[in-house]
């Protein structure tokens, strides 16, 4: 189970060498999760109102090839691991209607409460978010 | 009455014209701000944690010169009006040592409390920031 | 003739306050203006490659009411003004399906060449994207 | 041989849960690159008027404690490794006075020549930036 993302490529996201500047990228991841959130019906924004918070704790990106000013992008999420107080998500970043990946991420959340505390991930986003859950009996 | 910020602009403040992005000037002013206050003795954040807040409710910026990579800028900032329950603050743009005005700013901010409501601003923020506190008798 | 762009908020655009920053709505101007290019059959980034460029030369907003987290906000953007070397646009934001506008604002562009000085419109661009193409005899 | 670079934190590095938003460290990762490059007396400005530029290829960032608004940075920076057409950065962040380290990084970047084809590190740089160029006979 995966979402995608669409992003316009806007002027103040590229640098003077033409392409999209680095930490741009993780902007984009983050957008991408929060659609994967949204397409399961909830938001990480009502979890949030519930006094759950999922932090970065690591954050990864490899960059292959390079996105330009106006370039439509597709960006692809998924959980890639989910533990009892933390997930995983990984991240393709591509042309719209292109194969080539521009660039592969990586973003690891701590699950924290109001007290910034670790705690549980709720059952909610658990379901919500397992990659498991396309597996039929 | 006046203070002088410095800000070195890094590549994540360029766009692909190879000079710094327009909304990027409103950081360097926020900058500015902060330093202004700090250099009365207070801070901004101080004044958060006594529940007065300064949102923008106005900005603008002319843009008459590019600041480019790598380049030392100085920001001045003077506080040019104080009212009742809002201020405005001016911004003047250089290169570390040259006169040339790249850009000018205004800001102006109203006074709000923690319930968001319209306040009077604190004494203390109107002594620290009133243009006219080094004119003698 | 107006165009509308479409914007999430994300986190990465929030400030402590809650609120989208305030520089990060002139971020969403800028996508509003290339998809009224677009939305023209033409591209801003098209005009480039034609040697003609569109710096910002004056930028203003006014804040009337805070975008949030996670919001879908609307960008309305209109050509307001267009004169031989330059044009302006404006901008109204809201959030979707709401009437409320959010803020306001202007952005003033002066077209120059490679050589980086003052040049004609493009008569391609005056035709995209006058404000008075929809007015008959 | 490391060089520290100061960050003042502004409100338009945080996100609504009050801390410095996951990508803005790679802004602050950027700064103190360039701070490295011009303690040894160049800048990269200069190397890419030679014609080399050092796009990031590989970059990551572990998060242990959250930096705050105003809160002054310091940013580490030193060189990890060169190779002969690449070199990597490792970057600490911590409070200014203070022991704790914030968030780890470390960026890889490839040396490529103005027909984006990679190519060797200037011996310059390799000089400039050799992390053994204090180890006497």
């Amino acid at each position: 189970m995966s979402v995608e993302a669409t992003v316009r490529v806007i002027y103040g996201d590229t640098d003077q060498m033409g392409v999209v500047y680095y930490a741009n990228y993780f902007r984009y991841f983050e957008l991408a999760r929060s659609e994967l959130f949204r397409s399961k019906g909830g938001s990480y924004r009502d979890m949030e109102k519930e006094g759950r918070f999922l932090p970065v704790v690591d954050a990864s990106c490899q960059y292959k090839a390079s996105a330009r000013y106006d370039d439509l992008l597709k960006v692809r999420v998924q959980v890639t691991e989910v533990r009892r107080a933390s997930l995983e998500f990984g991240y393709q970043v591509r042309r719209d209607g292109e194969d080539t990946v521009l660039c592969t991420g990586r973003t690891v959340h701590a699950c924290i409460g109001t007290d910034g505390k670790p705690t549980a991930l709720p059952e909610s986003v658990k379901r919500l978010l397992t990659p498991k859950d396309n597996h039929g009996p």
